[in-house]
């Protein structure tokens, strides 16, 4: 797999630590530039974190000649990350068939709490990537 | 209310358009630094852009000595939004409680189509913003 | 289109009142047997009148030589629907795709308060209905 | 708590098998009032059941002087489940907090494959059960 960060990704310093078909890892600091007010990590930063990680999983499945794209995500919010904090993502498969596929992924904080739950939901189709 | 940029809003470039209690717009263009792979906008960016409007729109009506955060937020996409391209968002509310609101966040593209529909709930609490 | 009533929504009771490809409407009388406890509408029940609705929606501008499955259903409560009142749904589409249809449908209370509004993103596949 | 069936389960017909704090499971048996066309289990009677099995297990944690009410749903739908067949349903949580509580609910069908997931999302408000 290409993995030249996508420049999203790259802009919020977001570090893919494991790829596999299975699972894929990554953090991610909570710069300055990455809050919210009070100054938590953004919400949208944790989707968009998220959001990184399935694209990443999803495309470690995808057979030859496919490609794919996000058709909904839902995100649940149960812990601010605090400053400075490094968020860690976990995507694992709920779904892998051959039409779509979910993903899920636990975002947690640096103490280990769980901060988030991002589900996503993948449509595989004919195409080249 | 404070119109200081958040930290996050400002590294992406997000400019909010306007802030009524009944709706808030933004514009948010398409940098190169904004991109997924292929050149569209990213969808995490996406979910980023609509969060931040949805939490103008609720602090526009919190009561005073009231605080909020997020608990839920569910994306549609429909649409890719292309690079150079300036996304545009309109956040209405679907409910204004006490406890809690919902609101909703269209995400149209520069030729006027839909490209994704953001559903978000606060959770409305006592406490100092 | 058949309109022979599917024998959940027959259990149920409700009445499809309405179908074109724009719109579909129905009632749902709060029969006993439809309570939670305390005596309002089911939650569950409301999502079930919901995604008959939208299936019917979807059904009305399927391709010939396509089929559907439901994918992922999202809801949000606002407010509880009284025993004995007739709530009333109202479907519409967000996105009527050639591989995916979103169709978004508002729940209300007798008395025109928007109770729940349900959006299910339906696949369309090749295949005999 | 209070085993009397609730209303709705029972005209559904399903059956609670477990509640502790940290589990509620359940039974549901394909009747075939319970069907969609073609003949499996309804979408809506998926979410029903878990909406029932997550309410079982808000309850269980539910403190003294508090009742709860739900205020999102999300359902993912990966396979069908066939007439005749009996589904099951494991409700674990995701978060207990004082404010909220996040369920998640696995459906899985006779054969052991993963049906739907549900995440609901519950509101504690002060009041009478």
């Amino acid at each position: 797999m290409d993995k030249t960060p996508l420049p999203f990704a790259k802009l919020m310093g977001l570090n893919i630590t494991e790829v596999t078909p299975e699972r894929v890892t990554a953090e991610l600091k909570v710069r300055n530039d990455l809050w919210t007010r009070p100054a938590i990590l953004h919400g949208g930063a944790i989707m968009a974190f998220a959001d990184t990680v399935g694209a990443y999983a999803t495309v470690a499945n995808l057979p030859e000649g496919t490609t794919t794209t996000t058709i909904e995500s839902k995100t649940n919010f149960f812990a601010a990350v605090p400053a400075g904090d490094t968020a860690k993502a976990e995507c694992t498969p709920l779904h892998r068939g051959r039409t779509t596929m979910v993903w899920q992924t636990r975002i947690s904080r640096g103490d280990g709490k769980l901060a988030a739950i991002v589900t996503q939901t993948q449509l595989v189709l004919p195409g080249k990537r």
